[in-house]
């Protein structure tokens, strides 16, 4: 890091106070280093092989662990994010980073298929062809504010693109530059354990927007991934536009993951809805990617006691300190946005506890009708932090309408009883267009991080429908085939050669063999 | 089609003159109703089940077929092929339709992913989680010049598409508007015999940009395809970029293809390579997208053998007729540039054998010493034809400067003999980042469509190289994966259903089982 950056500190969210250390922003300099670094490191970490770099990511895991305190209360005072839910999330980032190294491990994700010739075809022999996953080349991550470990330095997409073979350049967040700095150093000094080129990992910092737009519109950046807001990941998607070379740009930017509240599960089970719903609405002050801000629901008698028991939970819900002081001023702003609209009626709110912290959330519960939610675009739009509306149809026949309406969601949960999932099987028919992920009779808070996880839908929840960013899968961001045709045993990637040396599964003749 | 829109007639390039019949550019009009028809048409076509799916892409090979003769010798006279070729291509095109109907009938193409629920789990249970992958949506396929049926209105873009269970509007080429109406009338008897919604496919006619850029940009498109030249694909990204929504836009925008020619190779088989490559250079006169139109060579006494039988062979290439007067005209200019360079010598030319037809190709053979083809990045684009520039090194060496400074490729052939792969080995490691085909010891021409193949290379040779355009993977460009997550077995799409009711592969714990 050249010190001659703009000097910015981190701030506690829940003083408001700078905390001490010093960081300077990079300077242009510092990016075109940490790319050219990648670059050349890309050219022998392409090749080091499956047992290395499962070692180099199990070694990551490790030196994340042994931080421990250090870690955990730095990201506590730079994220207002509780002590617990950071042990949590270490645990999940360093479970991710050893995921990815049984992945990278066993060898399969490659998705090698082998055509082997067939001199005697007619009217024309077919050529041997032999064809494989290879890294994509450099990518630039983009820190989360709402996760400091599991989506950020070590995160998921830094996990899953070393695994893929890619150099990785993050962009700090610089609302936790100083967890980052402690996560970049154990990440470096996992490369020096592991004898790798220090070009495999480098961190920028930049609490403006210099040292991104220079990072994406580089030519040797193959892929960046970002997690955040709709206007952050648009404001990318204009950067990458300026490229000659169009590259994949993944950006997660949230969702509104509605919930289908169908009748009888109403009925049957109101208090038990409500106090889930409560818990995922309020769940880590509502900042997740996955936090259900709308309800869908049938105007009935049981609905006014679901609403009551919800009302309730909504009201008592102990305040708790936003990301930072931005977050917070934009959900105040964005949820009274809603409740100034006349056909909103706020059903409940949440009071601050204790008035010497700031940036304390306000949960808010609020309620419209079908007809005046299908008038008015802006309230599809996402309120980050714990607020929800509660849409309310007079007939059963309204939800579909809602549905169409919806633009593209992360997740979308059904709220069911049995008879339920057949009755309205047609509607149900319709969700996996709009939603990455369908949930039954659960909340669609709390990601299960393995292999059938998919966490990404259609625009604008995510940029890119088809990948995720959450679970092994994904890895195949980061990853391009290459067909070897008559090519030379000896000289061909391990997981390609006859015999199968790796003891891979491989795709011959539409079979997946270990052959 | 609606008759308001302008007249415009196919051109028979051998004669430059117009063939019957007249064609009506289509309006806005008809492609918003072909935009609704097929909104509502993947409703119902996203669920038809896998044995409807393949009979009806086995019934579109067999109508194309029926149309035999009538179907070749319209493309002939719109496209100048000969009839030998254009019926090779058409066994192309109905076995790329039966390759597409025994995947979707096999089913394992859906990559079904199950974590089963894991109750028991500390100190979290683990959800019940099951993905697969789904259709992206209606598909724009915008047809090729240089395959009028392979790469058009029923070739592999459309197969695969409808092979994902995606609804496909082809804007159809305006060099061959009659085979494109053969074709897409074949397509209409074969929904009309599988009993399928008519929006499934629809066909648009342009001898402008409108219709493209009205579909490019709407709404309902969720991908578009298209093979043809980097102006034409990089104006389709321009068109995209005005989107709200990010879609995936494949433009597989041609490659020159190089050929690495080592010197054993050169010194052991010298008349045997000239002899290879004078035919894949000229084959089809040259209009292929995997031409190779760089090769690069040492300077040795053999290499002068090599030259002169290459030279005599290219020289004594009967002309053909190119595929329209725009595509010639191009040619030449292109080549005449390239010719123009002080750097550049030519080195062979071939002569007009029959001087009434119009159009026709004259092949050509240029070389360039490897100091002015890196002062000049104009010699690295893509002369559409049969035109090769030969790139001789003075020392071996040179190989990886040239190497180093071409864009990506589809294909990167080395001739070499046994050794030559052990004592290179550093210098063939890098192709694979750059191309998305690496051949050994034959000609790039000639692309076997297989599970294994890929035809896709970084950029400029297409716009995302993650996919390839040939060979069942192609079906991948068109879906996106979603989660079940704790859903009913009865509700869940029978890939996920418990028991394995289709008998496919599925990775469960990382193993591709069909338990």
């Amino acid at each position: 890091m050249s010190a001659a950056g703009r000097m910015f500190k981190a701030i506690d969210p829940a003083t408001g106070l700078s905390l001490d250390e010093d960081f300077f922003s990079s300077q242009i300099v510092d990016a075109e280093e940490a790319l050219q670094n990648a670059a050349t490191a890309f050219q022998q970490y392409k090749n080091i092989g499956k047992a290395r770099k499962s070692a180099f990511l199990r070694a990551i895991a490790e030196e994340l662990i042994l931080l421990g305190d250090t870690l955990i209360n730095r990201a506590a005072a730079e994220s207002g994010l509780p002590i617990a839910r950071l042990q949590g999330e270490l645990g999940r980032t360093t479970g991710q980073l050893r995921l990815f190294a049984d992945l990278v491990e066993e060898g399969s994700w490659v998705n090698a298929i082998i055509d082997v010739a067939l001199p005697e075809r007619q009217p024309m022999a077919r050529v041997d062809i032999r064809r494989m996953l290879v890294p994509i080349g450099p990518v630039i991550v983009f820190g989360a504010s709402n996760f400091p470990l599991a989506f950020s330095v070590a995160g998921g997409d830094t996990a899953s693109a070393l695994a893929a073979g890619c150099p990785v350049i993050v962009k700090a967040h610089p609302a936790h530059p100083g967890t980052s700095k402690l996560v970049a150093e154990a990440i470096h000094r996992a490369i020096a354990t592991c004898g790798l080129p220090r070009g495999v990992f480098s961190i920028l910092y930049d609490d403006g927007y210099e040292i991104g737009a220079y990072l994406v519109k580089h030519h040797i950046t193959k892929c960046v991934t970002f997690t955040g807001s709709f206007k952050g990941g648009m404001a990318l998607h204009q950067m990458a536009l300026q490229r000659r070379e169009p590259i994949p740009v993944f950006t997660e930017m949230g969702s509104i993951n509605p919930v289908i509240l169908l009748p009888k599960a109403v009925e049957n089970r109101a208090d038990e809805l409500a106090a889930q719903m409560a818990a995922s609405v309020t769940m880590g002050a509502g900042q997740f990617c996955t936090n259900p801000g709308l309800m869908i629901a049938l105007q009935t008698e049981s609905l006014s006691n679901y609403i009551q028991v919800l009302s309730d939970a909504i009201a008592q819900t102990p305040s708790a300190t936003m990301l930072s002081a931005g977050i917070c001023a934009n959900y105040k702003q964005l949820s009274e946005n809603v409740l100034q609209s006349a056909a909103v009626t706020l059903l409940a709110e949440s009071e601050i506890a204790d008035q010497d912290k700031s940036n304390q959330s306000v949960a808010r519960l609020a309620s419209v009708k079908v007809a005046d939610f299908l008038a008015d675009p802006k309230l599809q739009e996402e309120v980050f932090g714990p607020f929800s509306l509660l849409v309310i149809a007079d007939h059963i026949d309204q939800f579909e309408a809602v549905i169409d309406a919806l633009g593209g969601q992360l997740t979308i949960t059904v709220m069911a009883d049995n008879q339920e999932m057949t009755d309205y099987a047609a509607l149900l028919g319709k969700l996996s267009d709009k939603a990455g992920r369908l949930v039954l009779n659960a909340v669609p808070t709390g990601v299960e991080v393995c292999a059938a996880m998919q966490h990404g839908g259609p625009f604008p929840a995510s940029s890119d429908s088809r990948f995720t960013s959450v679970g092994s899968t994904a890895i195949y961001r980061f990853a391009r085939p290459v067909a070897w045709q008559g090519w030379d045993d000896k000289l061909l990637p391990d997981e390609l050669k006859s015999g199968n040396p790796l003891g891979i599964f491989r795709l011959m003749d539409q079979n997946w063999t270990k052959d």
